[in-house]
């Protein structure tokens, strides 16, 4: 699970060169395409969008063999993609899932993976709809979720202004922090993330915020992205940190799952949401699109970064 | 590339246990779930279903950095997708791919595997919304292609009766001799699929066709589970063999991507659609579910299944 330290924009790169060779038929039903935590896609005659989000999970990569046990590896791949559909506001509808098994994971192993993501898939009304088996060197998973929200009202990354309030739930760095001693509750975080799915449908339905995404990269990586998306600047001060960890890791941590959100500067936004604090962290600004400010000093992004070397 | 050649339903078996312990929530939309080509969904007040597949290619599993060159990779991920779509009589609409890239897949591998999918995505308007990038030891990649069919209306693979006929499109086992010899038409016919895309429509719309799936697996295989999800058993004579390739590579080869479909007895089937041959090969029959006779004796499932050891 290497974590760069060294700015690492390689991925974005690579995405947009993808994303200009893309073009999305008019009339289609293609409404947002990559780029965005999901692609939007709208059904013909249907009263809601959908969402579709895909999300891999690969062992030496994202898990380890001797360290993650198969439920957990099994409930925090679809996590993570249930992730992506609270950043758009949206309600989980079913999931597909590709798995690949390595020949050490027998089906003891294949019984727990699937114990813990039906489990999280019960839990949040996400049936497991389809997907593929293969057998691979490695053992690697790929998760898609589809989410629904009311016909063009998906958070968006896009969606922020000026002068807008820029906003985190929950406390940052305890996943980073918790794979770096490999235990406590920061463990527990780090293996067993949940999904804000209730804070989403919050953030779009009462709160309307005017931007949201996932932290799965870390903060400062994400901001950036955010930024890039709406083209504007962000100055923010420290964000709240997980017991335990450091400002390093709860600015360039990743897998904290908490949501990153805009709303306009009068907008009341509460202290917290169902026991969760939402804690306002800076204002987006006009400037150098994707630039951002910790305390008036220029914030990296040095999130990880799959691409850097690419 | 390995094809086991003992009778393997182990791959059914783990797909049977999974669906066991998957609850479709009613009126959730999820018409159809784990068992099929393709999951069916209904999105609210659509006047269209939704498919959904999935489909993994990994390095020296499905192909080989030496033998495949990288727009060929590419093309074959989405064609394996795109016959699904066609196996149930859709239009796909969209797709989403994830790809993890070993270190020796650089920026010229991975511009030539998108070339080689956008190519077919440009042709098939099945535009690329999103995805997931990461780096593994092995290049691997897993495809997501939506399709859509008039509410209702999705060819599946349990609706086949007693008595009716049963149909293969073109010539089979090119792909299996491609792959031995990595020669000629075989060897283009191997990397280079056709997802019978504009058959499959024609399938659903004009010769209402009662049952339909690809032939990805070998006919064999894929008969065999027809027949089981159809609760019947089969009856069948030689199908129309690819120049080249042996009677074996016919029944047990995999990836041809033909559609494989049963009709009423009385339907008059054209013996050719846009130039593809379409082959009455047998009758579906009651007896032991799943079982196939082919000229009289058991034809054995030998086609490929990537969990005979599970």
């Amino acid at each position: 699970m290497p974590r760069p330290t060294k700015v690492a924009n390689s991925e974005l790169a690579l995405i947009e060169r993808i994303r200009k060779r893309v073009a999305l038929p008019r009339g289609s039903g293609s409404v947002l395409g990559i780029g965005d935590d999901c692609a939007i896609f709208r059904p013909r005659g249907a009263t809601e969008d959908l969402l579709f989000t895909t999300d891999m999970l690969i062992e030496d990569v994202h898990f380890r063999r001797e360290t993650h046990r198969a439920p957990d590896v099994g409930w925090k791949a679809l996590a993570r993609g249930l992730s992506d559909i609270a950043a758009m506001g949206g309600e989980p509808r079913f999931c597909l899932l590709s798995l690949a098994l390595a020949p050490w994971a027998g089906s003891d192993w294949v019984d727990g993976f699937y114990r813990g993501l039906l489990r999280l898939a019960g839990r949040e009304r996400t049936p497991l709809l389809g997907g593929d088996l293969a057998h691979s060197e490695k053992t690697m998973c790929d998760i898609v979720v589809c989410g629904s929200v009311p016909r063009g009202q998906a958070l968006r990354r896009d969606g922020a202004r000026a002068g807008q309030a820029i906003y985190v739930s929950g406390l940052l760095g305890g996943s980073a922090s918790g794979l770096a001693t490999g235990r406590g509750l920061a463990w527990k975080r780090h293996v067993h993330p949940e999904p804000r799915l209730a804070l989403g449908c919050f953030l779009r339905s009462e709160v309307h915020a005017t931007a949201a995404m996932d932290l799965s990269d870390g903060l400062s990586l994400d901001l950036h992205r955010l930024c890039l998306a709406s083209g504007l600047s962000a100055e923010i001060q420290a964000p709240a940190i997980f017991p335990g960890a450091t400002l390093e890791q709860a600015l360039h941590g990743g897998e904290d799952y908490e949501l990153l959100f805009t709303a306009p500067a009068r907008t009341r936004v509460p202290p917290e949401f169902e026991g969760l604090p939402l804690t306002r962290i800076g204002t987006m600004r006009k400037g150098r699109p994707g630039a951002v400010e910790l305390r008036g000093v220029p914030l990296a992004p040095l999130g990880y970064d799959h691409f850097r070397d690419l």
